[in-house]
């Protein structure tokens, strides 16, 4: 039986088990290990996995598709761990919030007969953990995804599937490319939020601030309660990115303040009109990338999956769509020949 | 009968004439007037007043209390046309953003007869107007209550019974202190989320950027979608406030930015770690004001308001109540002599 192996079985791990489950997969093994003891067992009490795997080496052995849901500060030694057992084709994704770091993880750990295809689910909560863990985590949210240069064509289409079977939208996208644009939308909304409530807290009237806070504070200051692990994990290893986004925020308030310093504030009015009238759009219509549709739905993603996971069937079947995409975008679709 | 005005049936004003209809007060008129056409009808038609006054000077005739719930931008023109009309003895209050300017034009152009009590609600939506009133949107919320230096204490009783009236919770606070407080935990935010998103908006990558923006940018961004107006009169009237609150914030940045910038980043480590913790002990428990239990429930609240209107009587229970606070504080409490 086909197997897929989860390392790492909190939030994004757990979610990921109990939402292929809940897609009803025919002959598929889900096999597990947390690093952390006990979590394996719980999870496969509480049905996220089949099988609890004893160590790193036994979770991967065998399985077609191993997803590393560890923090990100635990994937190097995950990957040495599990590059022995890694069979022929497998393929690895992960579920890090930063990409270009475990890339390069994975060149250099991985074995050539593997194909790594990043991943990041753009999901999450403020509570971590398998108790966190949600079926319905990945629905309607994107999920970016990042294959290494030597990824095979079948191997980015079995994690797109996975992705698609959890309710996500998969996005390709360059691993660089990713750090660069999550850096301006998830990791400095991060340390906003997070400078924003310490610089209340601090403060001597914090009694004061604290009492009259209402919940437009609360609501500006939510990612302040992110897990400190996950914030120290991306800002070690997108630093860079991170940094070059702090100093364009502090650009960007600079202006406002010249703005509101201004006396008329004529200018300031005018951006706060625009300013509420694109997140409007924004909330209203949120950019789409277009994408090929291949026709396939969410059951034919999981036969997909499966397909790839018992060998070359999927890639003449990615061949064939990819023809009929191709065929389609020429206006050589019968069904549209009106 | 005693008469309530509402200048202004705005999200504020409206939700204001809902709450304090929801209470039931017997012999309680409430009569409204919006500067804008049709808004008055409209208000009476949905029963969030009795009557629609025909013009400012006609709303605050005979008023017990006025509530001006207008933008600040139009507050001074308001009480400029409702002096002539107010009564001996009248109190008016007002739900501003800003104390300090509100203060300042209520001592230029009210009547000396009259007791100027400033208020704020700390309550809101992105959604303004009338159709957005909500009965409940001050329950649980905090008021800040900012009294003239010739307020008398009666005046003051009936501002905060109003307040318990529709739910909230009554705050004295100097008009000062409040304006420097609100910079840091309201104006400030506004600025720093619409900063944030406007960032993000100019980048010549916003497709991508909009594409894997998650929930959290959405909830950090959140405020804004504040009407321009409020956020624009707001910048106005507390500028300074706002201008010292803004280079705080930027020099909070810059200690975050050091702090990731470091190579081993330990620093970063512990205080993502301490915020972390200091906001959950904020959202279990954010801090409260010890004021002294009167031990007077919100009918009785209702009660009092009523009766500072029909006269005196409410100054010798204020006072009775004091007393009853004073012998409590001094142990001289029959009902706890144990």
């Amino acid at each position: 039986m086909p197997r897929l192996a989860i390392i790492g079985l909190g939030l994004i791990g757990g979610s990921l088990g109990l939402a292929l489950k809940r897609a009803k997969l025919k002959d598929l093994e889900i096999v597990g290990f947390d690093l952390e003891w006990g979590v394996g067992s719980n999870a496969r009490r509480k049905g996220v996995i089949d099988v609890e795997a004893r160590s790193l080496a036994e979770v991967a052995e065998g399985a077609a598709v191993v997803v590393v849901a560890t923090p990100i500060s635990q994937m190097r030694r995950v990957f040495e761990e599990i590059t022995a057992s890694l069979g022929e084709g497998a393929v690895v994704t992960d579920t890090a919030s930063t990409k270009l770091d475990v890339l390069r993880w994975a060149r250099e750990l991985l074995p050539e007969h593997v194909s790594f295809v990043g991943g990041h689910p753009i999901a999450g909560k403020e509570t971590s953990g398998l108790d966190a863990a949600d079926a319905s985590l990945f629905e309607g949210r994107e999920w970016a995804v990042t294959p290494s240069v030597n990824a095979s064509q079948s191997a980015i289409s079995a994690v797109e599937n996975m992705i698609s079977l959890v309710g996500a939208r998969p996005v390709l996208i360059d691993a660089a490319e990713h750090d660069s644009y999550l850096a301006a939308v998830s990791h400095l909304p991060l340390i906003a939020a997070t400078a924003l409530f310490s610089l209340a807290k601090e403060s001597q009237a914090w009694n004061d601030l604290g009492l009259l806070a209402g919940p437009g504070f609360r609501d500006t200051t939510r990612l302040a309660s992110t897990n400190p692990s996950l914030g120290h994990d991306i800002s070690l290893t997108n630093r860079e990115n991170l940094l070059h986004w702090i100093d364009r925020y502090v650009e960007e308030l600079r202006r406002y303040r010249a703005l509101i310093a201004d006396a008329t504030q004529d200018e300031l009015y005018k951006t706060l009109v625009k300013v509420r009238l694109d997140r409007e759009a924004f909330l209203e219509k949120p950019p789409e990338r277009e994408r090929p549709s291949t026709g396939v739905d969410t059951g034919s993603a999981g036969d997909r999956m499966l397909s790839f996971m018992v060998g070359e069937y999927v890639v003449k079947r990615t061949k064939e769509i990819e023809r009929m995409v191709e065929r389609r975008a020429a206006g050589d679709d019968p069904g549209r020949k009106l």
